[in-house]
């Protein structure tokens, strides 16, 4: 059974607090709850991490190599400017699954570029919460095909 | 049940023939006949268009109006300048998801800009043609969140 | 009797539709007729021409050699990066006023570069259905002084 | 009966006499007394001011609160640079249309940006003289349509 | 009884004996202490935090949503680059106002850009420790209006 | 008694009419008249000036020499180009702070660059007419310590 | 015998029409005529294409697999931006050779940048229709070298 | 006998003043005197006109035609950012020499762009006052050639 | 006895295991362990510490005031962008000399920016892990130098 | 009979050792006496220079001023920045053809600027050896023409 | 007596024959034997150093030490990229004074920029063979004034 | 024993004279003597070339094949712009390290750019004369790898 990290980055957990018109309603709670349903229908299991430090996602990163199979992460604002945290993602070779719940692209000009999404397999944005659902069902499949 | 279009723009007609490092081994059709049976799971139908030129790709996002519930569209290398294709999108106000197969943000400078993005829902890129079947997922969730 | 051209290029079809606005509710139907009207005022003809292809209105440009004294065009997103259309108007030497339904320069930073203006007599941008007729008036008059 | 205010910015006093080339050869004077026709043919009044210094052209744009229902302005230079003459503009909220007599888009490239246009209805260039009574045209149907 | 909190970022604590020149002799407490009983006279309470990790100010500012009114932030070396503390200040909505001891816009170039200020009600900056007192007079004023 | 110049630029004779939502709807003159109360109480005499012309306002600075002992200066939009103030106020050396009303910040980009900043003491933006109080705090303060 | 393509882009159709200072006083049917002739005494056949339509030449291109060992293309104006005529001759790997008539270094700044230039053999560019026959002349060398 | 207008632009009234360390010690009155004499000399005669005003720098210029021979002119920061004096020099078709007291290219980067340099027949920068003196020989030597 | 620390920034610890064609195959420990013995011959000691957190490596910076004569220090991705890294190295005030393990110049455009550079004594860079003993030298002569 | 004279620039007289992938295997020597031969099937002399020195390869060109009739041009490294050897080929006003070995458009960005291509008469790149031979063919051509 | 080093770079050996219409028709050796003259008349003496060479121009300034009082240079092309000369100039130390012939800010942008500047003395642009002329009178001055 | 090559590029010859604050007050004389010194130290010999001359130091790079095993360059200001240096370090394939004496990261922007660096083994900057000692540690070490 393949083991799937979910990472998630700074002001996540502020999620159905924060711009709920950007970002949706559901808390990160409510959204982990339904993707760990997901993940048991898909046959894997999932951990889920937030934190707001750069460093703690590089030291997580760090410590999934050898324990975990794929990793979705949504970098929030690091997504914009951590090369560490790219340059983690690069380092275990797992592979790896760049999400954000908003669209990118239609946000302001600095939030079009992405530095971890080169080193990852993919990326998907702006579906909101589907967006890990359908990062879940990208990584088994990648995972597949190894 | 749910109409979806999948437009696919120049070169895609190349599919396994081309670059298949980039864009892997299987022909356009051989994609679409999985698409088809997958939209059958899924409860819905899709209608499958692919032409090179700029032209006919806006006529036919106007010749949906009215036929048809979502969209999904791999521009192509227009994808990068075609700014007539992203009003045509914007234009006709429905629900339009961007696929790529390949991980653009791998690729040259030039591939990292999208003009298209900021006027669909969202963006899936790099999951070759898993890609299609992720958007399908996506659209039919969008439109029952209508 | 002067021989005017009135070119629409790509998305302009949707006129009434798409975007009202920004673009105005008339039909681009609607909006010729009433400049058929205008231009029997003014004591020329004008042939309607509208494409969403790059390359059927570089022959359109072409063909009007010999046929027409004067263009109007309204290249749409073309405007932006079409150096093919910028190179048919320079070849051909017939004068053209570019006229554009929107304020552009109220829009997206990729809305103020024109390719072709710096080919054509001049620019109108801002007055909606009205800078067809005010580009009518302005190619007539071009005419008379030449 | 519309009061409409033409503004004409640093070195229109020289029409005439500067570049006739690139500007015509008719002096300012000769081309306002055209207009005043056209104005009575419009059925509207028209009252004329030249300055060459940015703070009176500011000036006599606030003066024109209350006093003037739409605005032609020819920034010349100061078109390129003026943050002060945009906000002037802004402030007043009278409908301005702004005109340049030479094709600036042929020019130099520091020619092809307007501060001020954001803030009009729109803009018109290239048409030399003319274009002052395409915008006097112009005016007048948009405040029909107010 | 309004209560503020002043968050300082990296480096900040190590104010009197970082560049003085630059910064001022005062050390962070003896300013602190100072702030302590200006928000006495204006009858206001004052929390300080000052962290080096942008993750540890991220989850500050988080913790503060129903504990704090209002926020003085002089976000250090952060203000150029961490989106990830700009999107926290706009996540909370708590009226928050930025404060520099230098008057950056006289230093390197990279320090005239602020990534925070345009989620923050206003920036004061170049008046050494007296900014803070300006800022909480600033931020009292700003509470009373909502 | 230290004596203070206010110097208001283009435009801002127009507050209180001129996009309230951005600049509040108090006058200058009833802006100025609190002003003068606050003087009062901080022991210090003002002098305001407000001009639409550059030139104007540079003579005003050099007037200044020996008659003023600070100054607070709003260049509106001459803030963002107006080099000629830049260097009157480098000229005349007496200390000098810039004030904006709106959060210059969360406007349009060409608002974030001051090229008059980095010849003054500091800056306050954002914060509306209580911006040229805290100024005064600031500039009384800022003698104090010469 | 090798089978060379010739294809020409938008407006080469205008050859000897088109500003004869720029591009020479022949037209295209001249050239290729000359061509043929060419091809004949280096033993090789030729096949002559013009379209000013993107889609088209992309067709064109995809067709010329296997009935084609090698390609010169003048892609006229969609040198400069059509990444999809780059993707189409990276899709068909058949070593394909740019041409230009004019230098167009010594031209706009826009016209020297080739984005289909890194997908082809080479490029010749400068000596107006004795380029197609020194491209003919190398299409035959590298296909010896194969 | 030629006769020559010097034209100061803004804050050189400030000069003897004014960042002694960069422009010099000597007043703006006593370098007059200086080029006085020197043009006695040459045998020609001199004008002096200083402004702080861009409008009246432009009024200055236009007024010139038909009763000066030769300009030299010391824009001041004018010389950055005022296309309007720029335009004014080009039109009044008289030989123009730009002069800098300081080596403008050993300071700030944005006084190594001169908008003026361009329309004049040559610029002369770093020589302190003897720069309007060289000047005054150029000016002379020019009118000798024309 | 001089006191060096050396302070291996984010993704160092995956030495040996990260991406061993770049950065070589030795552990940091096994590194560390030969740094040991060098600084011994050199007669200085070493203390050793690694973060991925950019707040700790400040902290461990502000901590080294009065405990450490120079330092050494690898800012791994934080050298690209960290100016909150390098305003520490500033405040400190102890001798630091940058060392990176790959010749960062080679590899991708954001790598050949250094922010902390500039407040180094100077930089190593691509000698793999002799890098740090050319580090240990080059800071040992430089502490003699003082 | 022409004389045509050929210049290599710096670095290719290693022609054969440096990196035969990209320049090929034959040395300069063998190159040189290819063309030789071929210019005696042409009709015309051919001289042969090489230097690495840019001041040596600006004599050299002066030098042909009356004695040589065409020239070919490989400036090697120095066509990218060299502006003196641009001046040189257009102060001697012989026509020169510019030729590179390899396709520069394949390789590194600051290989795709040509700072001598707008002084030639046109440019070869991509076709290793066979380069020089058409541009030899070229050069008798245009000679020709002339 | 002061002696005068004139150094003249790349290309400048060809006056009179290089384009005459930007660089006047005397030849080098005629104006040299003017400043001859100028230089008796202005009591110092004068030498003359012509190199296309960048290597010999420094090595000539290198020599220059302790046998000249002061430098006037007109480094051609190479003002606008060669740092090595910039640097043997700040070297040297000895009041160097930057003449262009043509008016560079006229011409293409390149030449708008000049990296020598920065530690010449000033610099005259514009004037042909006159400026040498000027810049012996500015040599001698800014001597007296050491 | 390993032959070590130490190639100085323009303006080092002038060593101890210029900008001693920046470059040291010893001579290249004696720092190569004492660099001798240290080669036989480390066992290897060690010879010395500097030129002004861009295209000496090629030539001198090129000599090199066959006879040295390793270099040492400091290529002055040739580092920023000399693609022509960087090509001959590519081609000769001998192992490289670039040096600077001055920290370049801590001037002006123009010397943080080295176009040698890619081709180099790495570069070593800031640390005068002990660099070249480094230098020669390295290269040594780098020879004993390979």
């Amino acid at each position: 059974m393949n083991k799937i990290l979910l990472v998630n980055g700074p002001n996540l957990n502020m999620l159905g607090m924060r711009e709920p018109g950007i970002y949706g309603s559901d808390s990160l709670e409510k959204i982990n709850a339904q993707l760990l349903k997901k993940a048991d229908e898909l046959g894997c299991s999932i951990e889920f991490f937030q934190s707001n430090c750069e460093g703690e996602i590089i030291d997580k990163l760090h410590d999934s190599v050898g324990c975990v199979d794929g990793i979705i992460i949504n970098p929030g604002a690091y997504t914009h400017y951590s090369i560490a945290i790219r340059d983690a993602i690069a380092a275990i070779k797992i592979p790896t699954i760049e999400v954000h719940l908003s669209n990118v692209y239609k946000r302001e000009q600095f939030r079009h570029t992405s530095v971890t999404a080169p080193v990852c397999v993919g990326q998907i944005a702006g579906f909101g919460k589907l967006g890990y659902e359908l990062a879940l069902r990208a990584v088994v499949e990648v995972l597949k095909g190894e």
